[in-house]
């Protein structure tokens, strides 16, 4: 007989394959496919493995780890937000928190804690580990668009600015990144895989060396 | 400027966007299409969070989600290797270490060190944390089989026999576990998912309580 905690346990392993259908804008390098919010999970866990030395705070990799592959989990349930749609984005809070509380509910008590507070930190981005996964999470499509001449960029005319405006956070959690992002996404421009900015000027700030 | 150390570890993040690409037998549970490496090694590493306390040794979570994360990395350059399949599991460990020479030689020599090594160690089966692993790395597919019906079972004429000799491991390393194996599979026969063993005493051992 398995326990009613194993049951539960065997249950939401089978319910999260869901996340593997969940599709986000951005696509595959090789432009196969767009990825999956599963794919796209497990690339922001192994590329914080890679770049955990970028960090600005020390880090708690394991938690880190574990909040890489738990952060997109309420998709299953609330979908996958285009970030740069903002009727959208207007009600992906509440959406979330009503997704959350119904998935992270399948879970026995102990678990649905742990497993919802790494959500809930990753959200809040008040620690090392949400800021750090924050700006992987952020990096990794920057990479695939860049990588697939700019793809999902150009199929919603993205401009520099909403690219910038949306990774300020790297400034701080990754520095060392920060500027890298920065390059890339002016060279992006250059090659015309991204509009420029209304206001070129404001949009970089006074830190920029290209 | 990017240091050269950064340019190839973002080389290599881009890389191994390869790994969402490569194809696995087994379906997703909503049956849409068969899963990839990379969404497969989120499911692994999710699982890998939800049954720790399974684990029969004391367990380093961290490095137990790292290998999780890098243990299907070098199917990148390899392929995925159907595990019922004899011939093409013939020259799997050769083909797979040239991949891991190919692959991890991309890092900086210390990563490279660092995420070769957890691959092996994986691949060895010699660590609490390799074989924890390498259980819930098994287990996930069953649970696909069984909640599509047994559709890859079914497409490739398996028996129980089979699947219960490649999960072995599960009996040593998340003994919980195994008895819920046992009966999925036993339940999996009963449903026509899965072909009966051709020596149906042999291959379910003395210990078998269903």
């Amino acid at each position: 007989m398995r326990s009613e905690r194993l049951e539960q346990q065997i249950q939401f392993a089978v319910v999260i394959d869901k996340l593997k259908s969940v599709q986000r804008r951005t696509w595959l390098v090789d432009r196969s496919r767009r990825e999956d919010a599963a794919g796209h999970s497990w690339h922001v866990a192994a590329m914080c493995m890679l770049l955990a030395e970028y960090a600005a705070e020390p880090l708690d990799l394991c938690r880190a780890l574990q909040m890489a592959l738990v952060h997109d989990l309420v998709e299953i349930e609330a979908g996958d937000t285009y970030v740069y749609d903002p009727e959208a984005t207007a009600d992906k809070a509440e959406r979330e928190r009503q997704a959350a509380d119904r998935l992270f509910g399948l879970l026995p008590a102990d678990q649905a804690q742990h497993w919802r507070s790494l959500w809930e930190e990753f959200e809040r981005r008040q620690t090392a580990e949400a800021r750090f996964v924050a700006a992987v999470d952020r990096l990794q499509p920057i990479l695939n668009n860049y990588y697939t001449q700019g793809a999902a960029w150009q199929e919603h005319h993205i401009r520099i600015d909403q690219v910038l405006e949306r990774n300020r956070p790297f400034a701080e959690a990754v520095p060392a990144l920060w500027e890298c992002i920065q390059q890339l996404l002016a060279d992006a421009v250059r090659q015309g895989m991204l509009l420029p900015a209304s206001d070129f000027k404001h949009s970089l700030g006074g830190n920029c060396t290209f």
